[in-house]
């Protein structure tokens, strides 16, 4: 595993197409895209890494799989109330299908869906608290306690924050958000701050890999049919409307972000996290993807093949 | 597994909600709706059924799964030309997305992308060869020369075809179809109509369980890439509107049809053909999607989990 | 007048930006685009003219003024069952609203609305005889009986007619259309294909100047009130996404068609019909626009203005 | 004239389905919905009314016409760089459309286009600023000083901003906005909140009926160009997706408030103010609707007849 991690960042390196870097906000546009990692994660205690795989990144949207995580526990399949788990074939951003469906999202990894998640998970605690809890979280599944916020990107996001709050205020136009518009997004753009390194973020995603369990702790997370649940809407929503090219490309449940990442699970073999932060036209790591597809191709890890 | 198939079927006969037959044509409305099926073929040689799994129905929409096989086969990656791959997030037969995609549609397995793929597939050819090469390849992939198409079935279809004429001139208006509306319906209405038993299905499946190769012929099918490929297209858009919520509960790459059947594939496990007419309100067998559940409930049969 | 249309027509023949000639059908493609003609029919009896106004085109989507008059004659408000009277805000051929209102057309201008106008009237009368009776209801309000169909027009949209033949299709598929989609399209193409001069269609549109009165014959065509209705029709939906834009520049009711002519009404002032046969971007003409906003600046007919 | 108002007025005290009140601010839901006042003002120099023409209410959207008279007046035609002039087809709400067309308002009358108006008209000013220039200018129209804002129905719109403010938001992510969101919203709310009588709102609407010029004070308020145009688009949008049935059972430019009041006018005729706070279900006033129709009966004034 080690040498086909070598051989990918080595090829990655030799890439000149990076794609974009996200530019909507100076802390993410300011990032330099000539960097790679790749780290893989296996049930049997072993994490292996190539590249750039220990510098801190925006996990951004993959935050999502752990607030979903959450309320998932807190609320059980009440959480289903609060959004649906259907691919939206939109943009992570788009809006007009919330006005067909009155309000409600799609699924909880398009934006408004995480943003109904938090809303739902909230539970008329102050952001603070909540904050706590969604850290203490990736703290316990990640075994790392120095994982942090980026005040500073959450507060960009936060000035940045229109489009976000034109679908919260929508949501809340039908009900469908308890607390105040800001406090919800002040949660949700911290919980799209943290800061982690490819190392950190397959550690992260062990336990959707063994049923809910998380081998190097030996901690059960949560059981195992919700386990299985969460990879398959990271299957059929994890990349919005490019989750069907990831489908097809790479065959496993994955959850990608704008600032790079994506955080992908093959059931029973380990979990991968890569990370280069120039995007394709959808918003998914260019360079990512072509590495995940290479790493694919060299194991066979795929849900679609025997 | 026969006494699991047993199981299904005798809890099965208890179910009283059954949802509604599919009443917009006369042959599918007068199916009794008291039928249950259910038949899996696994690699080693085994077909096991319990139920009416060797009562024929008409497979209606898991003929794409047949068609698209072969357009890869054709084609090869340029049918991609003629027909995306990503959700719709859309009923089976919704007009709205091509108008926004200028014709093009989504995937190969709601109704207007099928009709695209039978074009694509037509080339010049006439009608009656077409259909020669699609019922030729069934009973390859079957392993079963006695499957047929029901002309009956067909003509009413043709009879009631508005709605799929309405998707066909569309996408012609645009230039995405190449051969006469009524031609390409006419083989469109015909795929939809064969006449097949759980248990000719399940053994039709065999190939996407075994990367390509159907084990009991031993017969290579299509390469392994292809088989994983159909495999993430049946379980991101095999199921309409409702594939996130197939995906969801049972984990498994599927195709429905109106019909009533449902084909799923578990990668080197089995290949699993239900049949049961009543449909939930997307379209789906009401007691097809339950057996499917208690079935991968008993097997732990899922590509989600380890 | 004579001198104001003498002027419009000078000034018409210095433009250069003559717009894009339709070229869906050879028919109106090889039309030679360096053509304008302007005509005014008023209640006193005159009729005025300037430029290529005794040249005939082919009216097109005007008809529908024709065709809606003839609906509310036979059926009365009935009418309104099969077509509603809100502008649509849409492209005249936009098939996506009508998924959203269920098969049922916005307004009577739009295509589909006019499809279903010419089901309306058809009341299980072939092609043949409805075209009689839409002919002969031209030549009366036109009081010209020299007025024909152009068979090579309505042959050509025939073998063109894949856009209409979706939306006919995609009403028929929810039971809005009672005839065969072929039949209705047949008389749909040849009400189109109506060929006229300027001066037959101003004088074809004297009755909407004077309460339904045609004051040249002194035969009233229909009631006050619907006379009125049809105006207003004219004003909210006669050039269907340039609606808003033809009421801010022209400020009359009127009705545009594909091959460049333009009908516009100015209530108790007279008729106006214009003809050239570039086209701007939303399918008007657009000397047939200029000259209607010089028209009305140097008249000062206007229905917003005292 | 005052024979008919009494009349109308009488006829209306007689109608039993008056319509649902607006619900979703306390401040109109507790509005007695058995009321109804009309009058009208002649450039004569007469003021006739009828029933409760001297009772206050929310003008609410009417206020839309005299911000896009200033809009016009300060920016001119550069006003059409912030907003369009076509009709949407959609619930005045809506924000689907916005998304298709990059967030741009399709018409002044919709309350994104309102919005968007304010926004244009405020450059850099302080909402204290911008209000006293819309009460000024309400005050100069009306010939009448008494008028004001009610500030508890502003403050309970803002509390209640959901909807406006996801508008605001999402044109301003896509930069359609160049104030802070609640400025603009807080002018918005308050320009709604004007609180008007029949008689008033008569007097105001004057200047629309002699091409810019209140023939009451003899002033100019705009030039004849913009006064037809504005009626124009009060013809084509006024009434949000009721525009066409208004236009086609009134037959003149309007336009309708939640607070169920309704400005019509007739050029060179007068200018008509209804009110009755029940709405029908597109939000237009029931009573207030029926009213004008009887009007336009008796006294035969419609843009669309001779």
């Amino acid at each position: 595993m080690q040498q086909i991690l070598d051989d990918i960042a080595a090829q990655m390196a030799l890439e000149t197409e990076l794609g974009q870097v996200a530019d909507y906000i100076p802390q993410l546009a300011h990032v330099d895209p000539n960097q790679f990692g790749i780290s893989v994660a296996t049930p049997d205690g072993q994490v292996y890494a190539a590249g750039d795989a220990s510098t801190l990144f925006s996990i951004q949207s993959i935050s999502k799989v752990f607030t979903l995580t959450i309320g998932l526990g807190k609320l059980g399949n009440t959480l289903w109330s609060h959004v649906g788990r259907e691919p939206s074939g939109d943009p992570f951003n788009s809006i007009t299908i919330l006005e067909y469906e009155s309000g409600r999202p799609r699924n909880p990894f398009i934006n408004a869906g995480a943003i109904a998640v938090v809303d739902a998970i909230m539970m008329g605690h102050e952001p603070r608290e909540i904050l706590g809890e969604i850290l203490q979280f990736v703290h316990f599944v990640a075994d790392d306690d120095s994982i942090r916020f980026d005040h500073r990107v959450a507060a960009s996001e936060m000035a940045h924050r229109d489009r976000n709050a034109a679908l919260a205020h929508f949501m809340k136009s039908f009900g469908h958000l308890k607390h105040e518009v800001n406090k919800v997004l002040g949660v949700y753009f911290h919980q799209c701050s943290i800061a982690m390194s490819c190392q950190q973020l397959a550690r992260a995603g062990l336990f959707l890999v063994s049923n809910g369990v998380n081998q190097h702790t030996g901690i059960r997370v949560i059981n195992p049919q919700r386990s299985k649940r969460i990879n398959s809407l990271m299957m059929m929503c994890g990349h919005y409307d490019g989750s069907g090219e990831f489908a097809y490309r790479v065959g496993l449940p994955g959850k990608s972000g704008v600032g790079g990442g994506i955080l992908t699970i093959a059931p029973g073999k380990g979990s991968i996290a890569v990370w280069s932060p120039g995007l394709d036209p959808v918003g998914n790591s260019k360079l990512g993807l072509k590495a995940l597809e290479l790493l694919v191709e060299k194991t066979g890890w795929s849900v679609f093949s025997d």
